[in-house]
């Protein structure tokens, strides 16, 4: 299935006064990540919202696993990739290596969702076919 | 065991272009809950760190499912309490509320770490006495 | 004119390794306080970009000096008010203080924009009769 | 005198509401061009701080002037240069370039600041005769 790849450097300003990585920027990579495996398949959040009348991809679940710390200055790889596909919903891995040993692991689930005009609500929606073809990579 | 509670008005800048919280903010929020319940019962982790010599409190796991999206005028509830305690870490769970439903839950694990100086690196260490009380409530 | 009034507690995510608040989060707050006002005044900026067709407040100046920084346990007060209304923008000063001390100035400058259908292009327009009233106080 | 540039891609997460940059970003953006223009010079702050005893950098001032927004999507490029040295300051400036246009920039000022161990206060202290020579170019 689809898979990229980034190299992040751990800038002064992504660190707590503890000097290690802040967490929450790690769920922004994580979120970088994911837009760069649609827009290198082709199909960007932007297209998929204005070809496919989707709402958007917002995130379910996260199970993160944070085994040692980054620090300003170090330089860490982001591997993601999808490792399951459902009507309405995916799965991605995100490994992140510093010096190539993994240092912290996510599970993240993606809904599609659109607007029900009936009940003008935003609803779980079937993946567009042209999404699951580009996620199967 | 210990709880706090905190209200959040979802700003204009918690937003991303689709309109509703950017995921990435709640994690800040749930970490601004852990230090709020530390200050108040009189252990902020400034002080966890002059008084008892330990290197910081980081999180080393994180269960999240985000149930329904916030939006740009929202007020959100975050209700986060101690649940597990064990030598060397501790368990959270944060409940987020709109309007009073529960649309966000997360499992937190923080570890007390200290740094060995035989071997130079941080390391997992037992929580101090005055924390383990202060957090069993 | 038309004034407000916000107390943020400096959070430990708020400062970087060297124990200060990360500067870029008091233009964050700035934008926080004139959302505030507005919304004060009974016109969110939501209720500006539904009621009356505009695009948004775009800031296109900011004059900041930091005179002293907050640190992580603070709480500071930040002042913010209207000081100038053009045809198509007004002007805000921001005066943050710390322990009564003022700490930050910024003098800001927003623009009112709507889309020009003829060209295809966001640009400044005048100022709702609404808004004027409103920020005139 | 000592250049850098960076580009930046803009990601979703880096917008707001209105799909235009949230612009606290750009001071994100010029901070990480400062150290890496005093990286690229061999003199990152944290060696700064261990070789010659200084506390920090931090700002005292910015103006900044915003000419038109940059979208999710864009690509921008910031050019950042010192522009003036004082005994215990310096001067820089970024230009924020987006296909081609400039449509921002920031005329900065960092001061060099060290504890006072007489009166237990950070203060002005002049800048490193190193860093002077780097910034210099």
């Amino acid at each position: 299935m689809l898979r990229t790849e980034r190299t992040i450097s751990i800038e002064f300003g992504h660190c707590d006064p503890t000097g290690i990585v802040y967490n929450p920027n790690y769920f922004i990579w994580f979120d970088v990540c994911v837009h760069a495996l649609l827009t290198q398949g082709g199909l960007p959040l932007k297209s998929l919202i204005a070809e496919f009348g989707i709402d958007g991809l917002p995130v379910v679940e996260y199970k993160t696993r944070f085994l040692a710390p980054a620090r300003w200055g170090d330089e860490i790889v982001i591997k993601t990739g999808v490792t399951n596909l459902r009507r309405c919903a995916f799965d991605l891995q995100h490994q992140v290596l510093n010096a190539g040993v993994v240092t912290a692991e996510c599970m993240e689930t993606r809904v599609c969702t659109a607007l029900d005009p009936q009940h003008g609500r935003v609803k779980a929606c079937a993946l567009p076919a042209k999404l699951v073809e580009l996620l199967s990579g």
